[in-house]
């Protein structure tokens, strides 16, 4: 299986992640990871932040001569503002003096809970690792795992469905069109009509001092039966995709599929009929399911969406209580997006993309990328011999 | 942590759990898990077994003189109707003849991508384990951890929010009212208009050989702030408690609080203003977070829903292909309910007793019940005097 | 890879254990596994209760007609004395008074260390737990391994080394010797001089009520390169086996090759030259590694050894105080063994074959035994090609 | 828990360690870290590395105004030397040429077993990981763990019993005694009668081109009953603490207390006797059990030893086979150390601090160190009043 940790604080020196389990001899570049590091911070509602950092990767260790090893990936992600920062955010034990601190948390951010939780008294210390900014270096540990699916032809992609409120509509669009549309969307869109109604809700927005939210699709297509277990609960691919996607920041809710739009279909109009043809072997009629049933991926797309609420930081702040005084306040008005959405929806493709290398390097093992290509390829024949 | 994994086919000869890292001290009885299996069995649109399944929980290890004592609980469910399936369940290498064997894949169950998966050519040998029935063992473990919680002054209850479409009004209504209304209602819903509709919807659905689907809400009270974290992707509370939550067999969705209402919300409505008293601390206006805010608990009550599927085992069965001749077929007609949903949300209520206990064990540790329970009002101090 | 964990005390009405990972397709009878826990059960020096006991194990879930299904694989293994025991052992609240109490801890148990962690008044809540009992499942366990190793051409045994310092002389014995005499003798040793003065020792321990350990040796061969990992400390080989058989109770160290005989050795005479022939590869001139250098098996045996520290239930008891009266007392004479070194062995060997299928499945992934053994092939292949 | 992994290459760029579950609120600074860093580079027998290198820790994240914060704990450590290596150890896919391959492994090492594992055919990709290097990474982490436990009275130390055959002789010194004359040892043992031996056996290694291995002794003061449990073969302390002992490159070998030794003893000479006195409470006569029985810490100190092989890599190589050519060749002749058991001393102490610092989180839980602290002094109070 594939294994990763993040480190860093937002306005720290850098962002760290480790990821483990990439077998030796993927070819892989700091540009392959950097394409996606933009996208990240790309989108129509972003703040002033995105400007200043122009996010790119230094491999630290696994890779050598453009090819992984089969140690553990270290990859750093520098804050280019880091000379603003580096007294206040300093390992040192220096004083900075009170007026420095934050006092004021924002309501939806992890500000209070987590002050309350690690007995903090300066909200700069939760604050800045709770950041999104965080999910830079997922989307770093995401690259590579995309990397890695591209040799099983399997690919990640992903587009706004649902910006305030706003929805698109797919109806006709086919796969290429969806992606090309999309990634040439400010709000990362397919729909034309809905891209122009989801700015001006974001622009709407911006002008009251508010935020928006969305919903965004993750779509994995090249599958085939068999990733993921019934067995039991934690090996369920639905429930570890649904863990990797939650623990995205400003996420609320997952679904495959249908989702919650099950509850009104009848089990007749819900499922998925088994057709067979000899040249593809067992496909389906529709796809309901999301491309998983019992836990186990069953060959059609994965589709899953994701609900993200609004970024809680507001120019116009919320209602708060100074935690030093107890007094009512303003919550602390932190630079910030109005919209990220578009942004999330590669933060999803990251983490799609690590838990399905991980179901394939687990169902497959292999320490060079020649053995579990083997491995996979066997399989498939075993899958096409059904 | 509390760690557990269960065993057992749907029609073996019991059910196993084993549940580790409960301290020692706790009171416990076999009438405090028998409690959960039954509501676990009833509901409005239950199939004939749960009429010949009385589940009770035997004890093999871990409870001593009406307590913990700190080792592996494990219990044992049997399975009643045995000696109907010790021959097709046999471990033996006996010959059982080809006309026992299934061949014909329910769609929406792991029924062929499992088969192929573990390359099996009978479909009993995965629908066994992948059939709901396991879920008994796992409603067992949430009642020690149910248990396990009330010693904090938690709670943990369910209700019907949706089944068919038919959507329930909570509007006026407490949480006594709602928790006392669903235990009495067939379909575990707080809204007799709805309950009634409800049946009605699921009556239909019997009468065509059709099935339903809905919503169950689980809510967990008497939080405080400070249960999951903030500091890494895989200690966020709502990433853990989904991933239970999703595991549960037909359970596509998950959201918390608002959910996917948080699209279509300006964040200046989304988020939960910061009020304070000196009675109760920091406490919030509303709970549209669900209690959870940056992977931590905030102290308000913790909101999730799930949707589940509609049950994709129909009297009058899908198309399907046989896996072994490829011919069209109606898929395997398997005895079964019309609507699971109010036993959904008795699950439901388990998954979220885990992942609570787990996360009090984790926060507070303690090996004996005075140990943690010491912990844990020396942290209440600390929340009231932060 | 593989999980398992146990549950179950001593004289509770079962032992049980869960193991999962195993490939469906995995032939397997109970008598594969009676095999090993009848071994397990004999050796000279053995006391009473083994005779009552003959241990048998019950497959509750996990195999169908003879062989695995992919599902977790739960073998129950029944207290033949329960019904002697079933009060004492009772899960529910009943008055057993204060005279059935254990309160006088054994030097060498966790009696009284855990006792004081869990909190618990009467010693046998720890012990119950504690007991090498427990080990019966994990040999059950071990014995599943076995099986799945056997298919890739694994096999593990184990012999005496020493008891009572008495120290076998191995010189001039082939494998089949040492496996074959060992199997025949009352103490699993293979040198028939040591063999008797074993013996000797232990019945002159016996006749004073004492007890003694000794050393047991447990070696996998059939082996190739590969298994294990260099990349991170948590993934090496030697690690991994050092835990699994420093779990074992009463085992105080562990040492592969020349283990603590390396202190002495200057690094040219300590490593093993690496040799080269058409027909087989890569080979080594010596195997004083043990089979395994910097995590990662080289292809040789693996040879790992154990120490066991003496019983530590004595007839004649050690000094001991009262944990509830703080007096001095002889500490509990629980009815027990002499000596329990040859059956250690047996459950060295489980711990070696639990971690060897575990990494087994790691690196060639798998899901039904053909894929395991078609991925293992290929990779044979690499190796010879390498 | 807490939990860690490390990232590089001994040539790369920089040594990353990420720490995670550190309680907020500790107390931190570079130089409690360097002076680990320090300690493990030096010793009578290193080699010219260890003279360019001088490692200093940076913190990357996780210390925020000289305390811990509650998030991951990110430690840096450059290599001084990389100008020179930027080149070979690049990330980029440069051409190097087959001259700077390295195509000779080295016996002992994971050369050839990692490289077919990985089907690498330069030794440098696996070389580079699994050298000692890395070690560096370990004890800063542990160096972490140490003023951690500090927090709580707890103390690692440890100290050379063993270089080449010769023995320390111990007795009459106290453990004061053993750490100041230890520390002051350019062997770091205690025994000057010994120091002058083994640093003879060393320089006469060393004129021969050889190398050394031995014995170091780790010790953790200041302990109490009730770390690690008995109740699951993964939670004994000894199991865990024997895994990160063992995972440090070169140790074979890991023993408690008499380990080896108690093979010759009686259960009568080999348990620890109870006593009590209404000052200290529970105390024991002797300590051969180490400190643990039953997997729990019983009070007394923790005793492990371990043995070391002599380093594989000789000035004066061993035979090999060349991995392309087939052919007999000398191994790599790569600059490297005579003898590094007083280093292995050190990281022997890191991987013991990491455990029972791990070991305590677990048991005591909290997320500052406040409420850690607190938690820890109430059980003090129960382990007294016991």
């Amino acid at each position: 299986m594939f294994r990763f940790v993040t480190a860093g604080e937002s306005h720290g020196k850098e962002l760290i992640v480790i990821l483990e389990g990439v077998p030796a001899g993927l070819k892989l570049k700091a540009s392959d990871i950097n394409v996606d590091l933009a996208r990240r911070q790309q989108g129509f509602g972003r703040g002033a932040r995105m400007k200043i950092e122009k996010d790119a990767v230094e491999f630290i260790s696994g890779v050598r001569l453009g090819e992984t090893i089969g140690s553990p990936i270290c990859m750093a992600i520098r804050n280019y503002d880091w000379d603003n920062w580096k007294r206040i955010m300093s390992a040192e034990d220096i004083e900075l003096g009170d007026k420095t601190m934050q006092l004021k948390p924002r309501p939806g951010h992890a500000d209070l809970a987590a002050a309350i939780k690690y007995d903090r008294c300066d909200l700069r210390d939760i604050l800045e690792r709770a950041s999104a900014r965080e999910t830079a270096a997922r989307v770093a540990c995401g690259a590579v795992c995309k990397k890695f699916l591209s040799e099983f032809g399997l690919k990640v992609y992903s587009f706004t469905l649902n910006i305030a409120g706003v929805i698109a509509d797919m109806s006709g669009l086919g796969e290429e069109d969806i992606i090309l549309a999309s990634e040439n969307s400010p709000v990362r869109t397919p729909d034309r009509k809905a891209e122009k109604k989801m700015m001006e809700a974001i622009s709407d927005a911006e002008n009251k001092g508010d935020t928006v939210g969305g919903v965004f699709a993750v779509v994995a297509t090249g599958l085939f039966p068999g990733l993921g277990s019934h067995t039991q609960w934690d090996g369920k691919l639905e429930a570890k995709l649904s863990m990797a996607l939650m623990s995205i920041q400003a996420v609320k809710g997952v679904q495959f599929g249908l989702g919650f739009g099950f509850a009104s279909k009848k089990g007749s109009e819900a499922h998925d009929e088994i057709l067979y043809s000899k040249k593809t072997g067992f496909f389906r009629k529709t796809n309901n399911a999301g491309g998983i049933e019992g836990g186990v991926s069953n060959g059609e797309n994965i589709l899953v969406s994701c609900v993200m609420k609004p970024i809680p930081s507001l120019k116009k702040p919320l209602g708060s209580v100074n935690i030093r005084t107890k007094q009512k306040v303003a919550a602390e008005a932190v630079r910030s997006d109005v919209c990220a959405v578009p942004a999330a929806g590669v933060i999803g493709e990251a983490a799609v993309a690590f838990e399905l290398s991980s179901a394939i390097k687990e169902k497959f093992g292999g320490d060079s990328m020649g053995e579990t290509k083997n491995n996979f390829d066997s399989y498939q024949k075993q899958v096409r011999e059904f």
